[in-house]
């Protein structure tokens, strides 16, 4: 096999390791005292109706609370779900608490995800909006292990 | 809530990012071509019961075999078990897939492993030799929702 040498993301930065989690506010203390670092805000995202949301293919009204701990390298975020269909709630239902996805900032999420389709990776799941950017997250647990966001545009 | 100021583990550096997964070459091959990286070499563990391996408080004979991606900001690391008793095969057998552990690299093993038990966070999983280094994997699942390791030493 011949080395590869063209990143389909153009970028080998993981910029958010993402725990989905049933309480984030017992989860985002517990972390705290482990990285001895404060309690961040949570956010709570807009309705999935509001942003053009999909999962599977279809709109979604999914809406989820995120907290985010700045660490030296990469962030480590929480995700509590707030009820409708997403990959949020799937992966709680199916799996338990645990990492739900590695994510990478990206340019170009049309192109990227074509690119990765080509690889049988294909979008599980997504959305955003003008104002804070777009979250692409693509089913690559089969060949990965594991689900990877596309950030694009995130302030 | 104060501010919590002491870090337990004396690092706010995620050092690798542990994804088991059932057959190490296939997921190699797939994270290669996705990450625009060479395929790694497999490493096989030194059997458990040679280097003081322990796993829930029993010796334990398990190895596995490792692959390293070296991103830009820490470590994609893949672990397929290879039998014997340990976390990566419980992991694996209860939840499939996914990410088995995230890393700090630390020092004083002994002295983090009591602070973290005061917290109620208990090692599961230890092992290595002077060699290589010594790894310990706390059973953090309930409280941050997923299994961090302790990496002393390593090369």
């Amino acid at each position: 096999m011949t080395t590869p040498t063209t990143p389909v993301l153009g970028t080998r930065r993981v910029c958010q390791i993402a725990v989905v989690v049933r309480d984030i506010d017992r989860a985002a203390r517990h972390w705290s005292t482990f990285l001895g670092l404060p309690i961040p805000p949570t956010i709570t995202t807009a309705s999935g109706d509001k942003v053009g949301q999909t999962y599977l293919g279809e709109p979604s009204n999914a809406r989820c609370k995120l907290a985010f701990f700045q660490m030296d390298n990469t962030v480590i975020e929480l995700i509590e779900p707030l009820g409708g269909a997403s990959s949020w709630q799937a992966v709680l239902d199916e799996k338990g608490e645990g990492v739900h996805h590695i994510a990478f900032t990206i340019t170009d999420t049309a192109g990227r995800t074509r690119s990765l389709a080509e690889q049988g990776l294909s979008v599980m799941h997504q959305g955003g909006d003008p104002a804070t950017g777009q979250f692409t997250y693509i089913d690559s647990r089969d060949k990965l292990g594991v689900i990877v966001e596309l950030l694009e545009g995130y302030k």
